[in-house]
């Protein structure tokens, strides 16, 4: 008899429907499809296995997810520890603080008149609605803040966790940034000059000379020190942009004065960029694994999909599957509330790379 | 004190995890937040009012969703009548008949040594395997059963009815082509010729001259008369392609014999082209208002997102929130099996368009 | 000294501005940039082999190309023979008709109001309008044509040849149809049937019962054969959808009954899809070797972009790079005005396979 | 005799080809063609009209461009002032003075096996390859001159200008960097921490503590005050990502402090991604005027096409068209060389906001 092809090995499995499954249950039957299905499926399976090891993991988000109804999902992620440390770009964080502080975001239309919207001053992302007079509001909030701290310059992830703090203080309400302040979970935001975070830094400036320096480049010293620290890591990127590269660059500078270091052991990306306009946020593992940003035995997976259809199925079954496993992981232990970041009882620098041999 | 803007009406729901969600509950709580999340929870609601209504539902299919093992989802469509007409491109159909008949399409990578792959015979579609030799032998299978048929045109939806009827006699086995002839529900393949179940009929006319003639115009005319007979309808879109468009002209071409018909009142599409290049998978369903494809107070929503997402979670949600619906709602009753398919009890022409007034 | 690593050969060359570059000067430095421009400078150059080789060329066509201004640009292409034989959607060949027939499409916005275009019966080709009127008046006169042809079965490919010397004589305008008919260029469209093109059919078998019938697994059989007689064969698609695979289906087909078939020897395809979803439209080139669609060692590349940007482009080029090599070059001499295609002098049949030794 | 609709205006004219045209003859015809064809002609169009008035020209530039073969093309027309001010990502510059040091990117393959890369140390983008080691090299280079500069907080831009002086004076060689600061164009870099010039900034900080401190909340203020002083604008976006918001910003803040500040008047993007997935990158201009970021009576274009095969062809286009108007016209003159930069004349503040009555 013929023998068969290696490469028909693992028959699919039609996806069969059964009403009363739940999330994991669904995306386990969805490993044995295919396409973006299956990577969905794979996401799910590579995230657990993140869990059951002793790895560090960053999560990058970047896109309009905080406005678009993601925000209490990552929440509950940097709560419950399935992540370590946030990289995120300065509208996440915004859009954040301006739920945290009562106020909304709307059902709107992506078809929308915007000349009657901008005489409305309601500011549109795609389908969402939000008032920019509350925009300005924020804004200045964040501005009088900004004027209440020292006249030096604060890492991103220093200043956000003291916004974090303060936000709780006043608010008492769970979202992305006072949950991190709560759980020591770092966040990073390098192209915070990019957001209206920002323009809120650059407001409390504006009263109050001096003010408002956020120091980026300590902050790609103390990401690199925390890979130096614990050399293992993973990473989940949603969306692409800045915090995709920056997770990255953290592993690469690392590298550098680490042999320990050697890429991520881990990665799942849930993008909607393509690779071929050869842009970071669409560029494939494989092509990371060139650069040494990912190991090249990594267990990776790109979801190509959007993240509020992808991330909300993903965590709804992560919650249920590995609950236990989060709950038990080794887990780093951050203390991001401190000038130099403290992590498993030591602090690490912002000002020099620590070598190692 | 002041007035809130018009725009600002229903706040976004920020998705909260609760671990043990079914998936209608899950696309119940996306409908709150934004973009493609928002689409997949109004697909669901878009979907539950079509079979609330008295519509007839059609669904179109493209792309290769059966070799990706979403067949079974279909058939469970088919068989409990949540759609009343499938269009199909005959590559869905062939990869169904595959594995109907016991054989396997399989897990494979997407960054595959395709000259490895055709050393083996091994057909690749993305991250999937087939064996070419299986695939022969199916056009083999198909031409044979071409050569028992009549020597005179058939209509692509008769051909697949008999086709259908004779795999489930020699099979017994569950599939869209099988579960259609069972159900009654009839399948149009307007480019059958593009596709292994046309290569099969050009096989069988190899075999006995004369054979293998589908009459695809007849298809156009019997589509169209489907559509006066009864000129409620709804549309459900994977894909794009031919499907999409041929269940749009049925629509058209109707409505110039049948003041009746006015678009169809509901449309759902999964699709992931855009428009902006100009091609009809990625168009618009407004784009459709202004041919008249769509009535322009339809319920309708495009979802930007690869089917074998969307589908499995879906058709999940379905299933539990809208059996009860599925089972009692006002459905046509078809005989497709017959040279002329009879619609509620009467035949109708693939030869000449129904004239009303 | 240190070795070069074997990767690092050829360097990038910055595209340097000189405004009175020709279109095929610009094509040619683009070939040493990355990303898209290099591959539509690739297009550029791998035509040209074709057009030095002794192959047949044929080219697919899908998406709204004709109504979006480049149907003078493949009547080029047809008339002085960088082309052989083209593989068509029907509405490609329709948009052609109507402007053949004098009628317009119109330049129009792609956030147009919708309802307010179908109140004045205005049919949106994104950002195109057209009259349905005179669409309707088009379906007339192709019905009334179809009356005048025998009650028999006609290839798509003898029937659009008879449809385009029909439309030169009442028009004598150049366009893709009348183009083909005069220059002995065959045109297949296997999905006759989703199109105008059919709808029209479909109107003069509503007239004259037993008219308007379409062979199109003739048309397979007649494409494997063009293939078995001619074996060398190259392939151009714009845009993905039927014609694509009809053309590589024509190869695989072929390679069924002669061993002297061994897929396409070169490819260009111009798409926007992408090949993470598994539908064919984006499936890569690599991927096709697989199946033996194309030939392992074939000269091929993708362009990623819209072909009303790259054509033109690619086309001005290749018309003072390659008018010598277009006229030279040895191509098939084909008479596709009779039942049974004439190819280098023989018919060939639309009912076997013919089959070598 | 029938009246027309009001849609049915301008008639498509198909584009014939010509083999001599050039580049901005091209473009003209494409005018009047559809799809992304007639968006690049009208992008053309709209910044000749810029070009004619007295705005300020913005350029944003995200994706591999300058690593993929197009920083001559920036360069050319910063040196030729159809720009005046760029917002870039990190990369682009550092891939720029990769070059400009005598270094190259090589053409490579989309397809490389990634572990046999990684062993080369050759790092990857999509399809061009460079070597890792020479990368170091420029690290150490930029560290080194970043301990040459006083202890005390940049913006990006002075930095930068910095930089490129520096960068000319050891190479005499064109670039992005050297044409900027020798022509006088200032260059922001809000996501200066996420990209190698970061990296090289974070070295000089470990060699001597204290340096590398780059002012991005400075540089907020100053591209403000920079609008408010010249309340005319202009924006062109290349590929989305930081600089494409941080241009709308600058025009945003500006307006809370200057009444005469309305949103820019010109708009052209070519971006690959899409709006519907809500990402800043591939948003719409018609939302952005939701913001005001851009006047609702704006002349504005989006293109959705790769910048490698769009920009080339574009700039070649209009160096042909426009030498002339980009000679004589309006132009802001800038001294970004200071500390405060100096616009026309008078120097303006990174500290406050200068507000206006």
């Amino acid at each position: 008899m013929k023998k068969r092809s290696r490469f028909l090995q693992v028959p699919i499995e039609p996806f069969t429907v059964d009403p009363e499954l739940k999330a994991d249950e669904i995306l386990e039957k969805m490993e044995r499809i295919s396409f973006q299905g299956r990577s969905l499926g794979v996401a799910h399976r590579v995230w657990q296995k993140m869990l059951g090891d002793d790895v560090t993991i960053f999560m990058g988000m970047a896109g309009a997810l905080s406005a678009g109804g993601l925000r209490m999902v990552v929440a509950y992620l940097i709560e419950h520890r399935y992540i370590d440390c946030l990289v995120s770009t300065g509208a996440n964080l915004y859009h954040d603080l301006h739920e945290t502080r009562g106020r909304h975001h709307y059902l709107g239309s992506a078809r929308a008149n915007d000349a009657a919207l901008a005489e409305d001053r309601i500011d549109r992302v795609y389908d969402t609605y939000a008032s920019e007079e509350e925009f300005c509001d924020n804004d200045v909030w964040i501005g009088d803040f900004v004027t209440t701290l020292e006249e030096r310059p604060y890492t991103s992830r220093e200043f956000l966790n003291l916004l974090g703090n303060h936000l709780w203080k006043e608010t008492r309400q769970e979202g992305i940034l006072t949950a991190a302040s709560r759980a020591g979970v770092p966040i990073f935001c390098p192209a915070i000059a990019d957001s209206s975070i920002g323009m809120g830094l650059s407001q409390g400036r504006h009263k109050k000379r001096g003010s408002g320096h956020i120091d980026i480049i300590g902050d790609i010293v103390e990401s690199a020190n925390l890979v130096i620290r614990r050399p293992r890591t993973a990473t989940i990127v949603l969306g692409g942009g800045t915090p995709k590269n920056f997770i990255n660059q953290a592993s690469v500078q690392a590298e550098f004065f680490s042999s320990a270091v050697g890429g991520h052991k881990y990665a799942v990306q849930i993008v909607t960029d393509v690779p071929h306009f050869g842009g970071a946020s669409g560029s494939t593992l494989e092509e990371a694994q060139s650069w040494g940003k990912l190991a090249t035995d990594a267990a990776q997976v790109t979801v190509h999909a959007d993240a509020t259809i992808a991330l909300p199925i993903l965590v709804t079954a992560l919650a249920r599957s590995s609950s236990a496993l989060a709950k038990k992981r080794s887990r780093p232990d951050f203390d991001p509330s401190r000038r130099e970041m403290v992590i498993d009882g030591a602090a690490i620098s912002c000002e020099t790379f620590e070598e190692t041999e």
